[in-house]
C-alpha cells in the first residue's frame, strides 16, 4: 500500500532522529518512572477499551474487505478478554525488576582497579509486525522497561487498533514525565517505511520482526541492522529407548496438538528403533486417533513420509515421524533438519539427557517436557518480544533483559598503567 | 595483491565448509583437550622459534621492499622476547577457566520446569588482521578456548610469520585430538579472500577486524555478518572541579604519554571552568613540558584548538583541551564527539563520579584511573581479540567469554503446557 501524500524517507528520518534524542534521556530514566508509565498505560487501555474496540472494528472491516484468512482475522480481533490480557501483560512488565543499572559482575584487579560490568539499554529497537494488535503494547512495554526507545511498525491490517493502543502508551509516558519519542508508532500504512527501517544503521540498534515466514525472511535477508528472530520453529522430539511410556504419550500429544500454529509446536518425532514397534507405534496411533496426520518412516503412520517431510514446519495437525538407529542418528537428523529453535528428549536415562543437552545446540533444549513451553511467559520473562534462534546477543525468548547491553564502570584512586 | 593460480571463492567455500563441520565437534570438546592443545602449541612455538624468526625475516624483507612505515615494520618484527610473550599469552589462556558449559543462571517455574541458561560457543569466528604476527596466536587461542572455529586472514606483510605460528597451533590441535579445521589460516595473500569472508553469512557468525581505521572501516561498511570492532578510540578525560591535584596530574600524563599509538590513549581533556586557571593550566603545562602538543580552548596550550580538534584521534603526542562550563557540558561534548570507547572522570566527588557512570554510555567508563587500562589483559581476560564499541553481544575488551553464546536447558518430568 502506498501513501502518496507522505515523504516516507523524510518521515522515517524524523522518527529516527527523535528516537536517538530520546534514547540518551531514556537510558537513565528512573525505574519508578518507567514502572509508572507502564501502569498508567495499563489503566488507560482498560479505561479506553470501548474506543480501542471501535478502532479494532474498523480494522476488522478492512480485513474482511481485503479477504484476510480466518486465522489472520482471529489474530487481529480484540475483545474484552484480550484487552484484559494486554493490560495484565503491561502490569506484569511494570512489576518486574528493572534490568538497567544492575551490576552483572564485579572484580578487583592486581593494578588496584575495581571493575563492574553494568547493564545498560541497547538504544533504539525497531519492531516490524503483522496483524496482532497486542504486539504494540508488549513490544512497547518491554523496550521501555529496558530503557530503550522503540519504533513500532504495525501491519496495515491492525493500523487503527495499534494507533488506539499506542495513544494509551503515550498517556503513560506523559504521566511519568518521559519523552513521547520513547515509543513511536509509524503513522502510515505505506510499506516503504519498512524498507527505510531495515536500512537505518546508526539509528536502529536491532530489528525484531514478528509475523509469518514471509515477513521474517524478508527482514533477515534485507536488514542492514542486526535482527532478533526465528524464521521457523521446526521442533523435534526424540523418543529414547528409555522413555517412560505415560510421560512420553502425554508430552508428545501436548507438544503437537495443544496449539498447532505456534512456533513451539512439535513438527517431527524421532523414535529409537528399539521401541519403534512398542511405545513408538503407540504414540503414532495416539496422534492419529487425535486427528493428526502422521507422515511416517519405520512405523505405520497415516501416510509414508518422503524426504520433503524432514525439516518441514507444518503449523497444522500434521507431524513427521522417523525411526532412528540410535541417539547419534537422532542428533544428526536434528543438526541437518532443525531450525535451532526447540528440541526435546524423552528419556529416564540421565546420561542420554545429558548428551542431548551437551551435544545439541538449539536455543532451547527440553528433557521430558513439551516443546510448547518455548515462550517468554513460561520462562518467567512476563512477556516476550519474540524468540531468537541466532547466536548473537539474544537467544531463545527475548524479554526486557535481552534488550540490554552492558558497560564497564572502573574505579581507581589515581591509578596509572605501568 | 592477486594470486592468479587460486580460485578464491572455491577456496573460501572449502574453508567455510571445513569450519562449519569442525564447529559441531568443537562445541563439545572437553576443557582438558582445549587446554592441552594450547599448551602444546605454546611449547611448539617456543621450540620452533628459530624457524618462526626465519619466516619473520622473509616478511621483514618483503616489508622493506614494499616500503612499509617504521611503525608497521615495528609491529611486524618478532624477536625472542616477543615470541616469549606469545607463548605466555597461550599459557595464560590455557590456564583460564573454560567458559563453555558453565551454567550462567538457573531458576524454577511454577509449571515445574527447571530452566538453566548454559554457555555455548558462538560457532565460527573470522579474524581479519594486518601486520602483527601475534594476533595469529592470540585470536586462534581465544576462539579455541571458547569452543569456536576460527578462520584467520592475516595481512600479506605477515604471511610467513603467521604461517609458521599457525603450524604450531596445528601441532597443538593434533596432540589434543581436536579437528585441524578448528584454526584455519587462509593460505593466500590474495585480497579477494577478505571480500569473500565479509559475505560468508551462514558460515561465519562474527568477524573481528584487527588493524587500522582503513581496515576496520572497510569491514564495518561491507560485512554482511556481525562485526566486533572499534573504529576509533577517541578517549576523553573530564577533570572535575573536585579533582585531586596529584592524582589528576599523574593520570592525565599516563593516559596521554605512556603509549600514544593505542586505542586507549587519551585524545581530549575537558576541564571544569572553576579549575581552568589552576589545576587545568598546570596539567596542560605538564603535558607541554613532556613534549605533547596541546591544542587548547580556554587554557593556554601549544596552539589554539579549532573545531576539527574535537573528536579527533591523534594516536600521537598531541591532545585537545577544552574548558567546559560544568559537568553537563562535559557530558554533552563526550556524547557529541566521543567514539563510545573509554572516558574517564577525575574527581573526589562521589556524586559527580556516579553521574558520570550513570549518564554516559561508553564501553568503558573510568573514575580516577588512566584510560590506558582499556585492555583485555588489564581486565583479567588473559588476552583480547579486540575491543568492541558496538552494543550488540560484546562490548569493551573481547576475551574468550565474549566469544560465547548461550542456550536454555530445561528439565521437566513429563511436564505439559496447559
Amino acid at each position: 500500500m502506498k501513501d502518496h501524500d507522505t515523504n516516507i524517507p523524510a518521515l522515517m528520518a524524523t522518527i529516527g532522529a527523535n528516537a536517538k534524542a530520546a534514547a540518551a534521556e531514556m537510558a537513565f530514566a528512573s525505574p519508578d518512572a518507567k514502572a509508572k508509565a507502564l501502569s498508567v498505560a495499563a489503566d488507560a487501555i482498560w479505561a479506553g477499551r470501548e474506543s480501542i474496540l471501535s478502532s479494532n472494528a474498523l480494522d476488522m472491516e478492512f480485513g474482511r474487505s481485503k479477504g484476510l484468512s480466518a486465522a489472520m482475522m482471529d489474530r487481529l480481533e480484540l475483545d474484552d478478554a484480550r484487552i484484559q490480557s494486554i493490560v495484565d501483560g503491561l502490569r506484569s512488565i511494570a512489576a518486574q525488576e528493572d534490568p538497567v543499572g544492575a551490576v552483572i559482575d564485579g572484580w578487583e584487579m592486581p593494578s588496584g582497579l575495581h571493575i563492574d560490568r553494568v547493564r545498560t539499554p541497547l538504544g533504539v529497537i525497531g519492531v516490524i509486525y503483522e496483524s496482532r494488535p497486542n504486539v504494540t503494547a508488549d513490544a512497547g512495554a518491554l523496550c521501555l522497561k529496558a530503557g530503550n526507545c522503540v519504533i513500532l511498525r504495525g501491519g496495515s491490517e491492525s493500523f487503527h487498533s495499534a494507533t488506539a493502543i499506542h495513544a494509551c502508551l503515550l498517556e503513560g509516558l506523559h504521566a511519568a514525565g518521559l519523552p513521547e519519542a520513547a515509543i513511536q508508532l509509524v503513522p502510515t500504512r505505506d510499506r516503504a517505511a519498512v524498507g527505510e527501517m531495515l536500512a537505518m544503521t546508526g539509528v536502529i540498534d536491532v530489528i525484531v520482526p514478528r509475523g509469518g515466514k514471509g515477513l521474517v525472511g524478508r527482514v533477515q535477508a534485507d536488514a542492514r541492522v542486526p535482527v532478533f528472530a526465528h524464521l521457523e520453529g521446526i521442533c523435534h522430539i526424540y523418543i529414547d529407548k528409555d522413555a517412560d511410556t505415560e510421560k512420553a504419550r502425554k508430552v508428545v500429544m501436548n507438544a503437537k496438538t495443544r496449539r498447532t500454529g505456534i512456533c513451539g509446536a512439535a513438527e517431527c518425532l524421532l523414535i529409537h528403533k528399539d521401541i519403534a514397534n512398542g511405545l513408538g507405534q503407540q504414540i503414532v496411533d495416539d496422534l492419529i486417533a487425535a486427528g493428526v496426520e502422521v507422515r511416517a518412516e519405520g512405523v505405520t503412520g497415516s501416510v509414508p513420509a518422503d524426504a520433503s517431510d524432514w525439516g518441514k514446519e507444518y503449523l497444522d495437525m500434521i507431524i513427521a515421524a522417523r525411526v532412528v538407529e540410535d541417539q547419534d542418528a537422532a542428533h544428526d537428523h536434528i543438526r541437518n533438519f532443525g531450525s535451532s529453535h526447540t528440541e526435546a528428549i524423552l528419556t529416564e536415562n540421565a546420561k542420554a539427557a545429558a548428551r542431548f543437552f551437551n551435544e545439541l545446540d538449539s536455543a532451547i533444549l527440553m528433557h521430558n517436557a513439551s516443546t510448547q513451553f518455548a515462550d517468554g511467559g513460561e520462562f518467567g520473562m512476563g512477556a516476550e518480544i519474540g524468540i531468537a534462534t541466532g547466536k548473537m546477543h539474544a537467544r531463545g525468548p527475548v524479554g526486557a533483559m535481552q534488550l540490554t547491553s552492558y558497560k564497564y564502570c572502573v574505579r581507581g584512586d589515581g591509578t596509572v598503567r605501568s
